[in-house]
């Protein structure tokens, strides 16, 4: 039997603001149209899954009301510590997530804001679909990092995004320092 | 008097391709609808700047006819170069392209296909445009590389877009063990 796609859905930038822009003015049409289409959903965080799909409900009725779609949250883990290990490695193995997939479902990976698997967990599952063999279609929607670098006017032809800074006050200034040091020395601009 | 605003408007990526996609699929209601409100334009290429306003005129009526708008393209070297010299320091200045919006224009800044300003010629422009005061909004639209960078399951946490690649053979080839040793050293992944 074929396998169920997975879609990558972004969502509004606009978690956790005390208000809310319309999403049609972050989100094609074609994004909505398809997150109401799918019943199973693998996410960063439940609740607000559930908030972003009320919200696509009012433009395009869900094809399953909430409360009989399936969502499952990403382990603690997999938020906390990235998708990868140290040097790239995988760190956990997302497949078992994947089985209504397997069965013939499409599926949603979605994050709390923006592109899943940018700046945010869900590599590890889309690794998973490509050695499954279940087809895996990204989806456009907002990427805070790109529209802040493209509103920079910083070198957009060469770039990197370099996740977190250090919490602990000393290794941040040495961390900025090096970033700093790179930018000047390559051209390339450093985004975290 | 205000000036007007710079917004930097996302093109869909189908630019070039035998079949084209409906523009719904792959930009946001508000793109569009701002589209077509913005008379001046600044741009990669005229000829691909008025198609892309004929799509859009057939959702969202343009605001002046397509011979009515003022369209601008940026100079060759600034195709071929980029926006930025060797290190970072700016090639050329800008400002003159803006003449309409310190008159209180709003203007737009397209490519022939993605996000102006991101792997692709304008950031320039937006310096300028700080430069002389002008706010800059960045609109929401289709961005290859991170569509692809969500797609691949590489890590999303971590990344750099280092451009071309050498023509040269030989050079190309160095160049590709380079960013693989940057890769498997640092976990970060290369696009180009």
């Amino acid at each position: 039997a074929p396998t169920g796609t997975l879609y990558l859905v972004p969502a509004p930038l606009d978690f956790g603001c005390d208000s809310q822009i319309a999403l049609q003015d972050s989100l094609p049409a074609a994004t909505l149209q398809t997150a109401a289409r799918l019943t199973h959903w693998i996410c960063e965080n439940a609740k607000s899954t559930r908030a972003y799909l009320k919200r696509v409900d009012a433009l395009h009725p869900l094809a399953a009301p909430l409360q009989q779609q399936q969502i499952t949250e990403l382990p603690r883990a997999v938020h906390k510590k990235g998708d990868h290990g140290d040097k790239g490695s995988a760190s956990w193995d997302a497949r078992p997530l994947l089985a209504a997939a397997l069965a013939g479902q499409d599926m949603g990976l979605v994050s709390e804001a923006g592109m899943p698997a940018v700046a945010d967990p869900g590599s590890s599952v889309v690794r998973a679909a490509h050695d499954l063999g279940i087809p895996v279609v990204p989806l456009v929607g907002p990427v805070s990092l790109l529209l802040a670098l493209a509103a920079s006017g910083l070198n957009g032809q060469s770039f990197a995004f370099v996740g977190y800074l250090p919490q602990d006050g000393t290794e941040r200034t040495q961390r900025i320092k090096e970033l700093e040091s790179t930018a000047l020395r390559t051209g390339q601009t450093q985004l975290f």
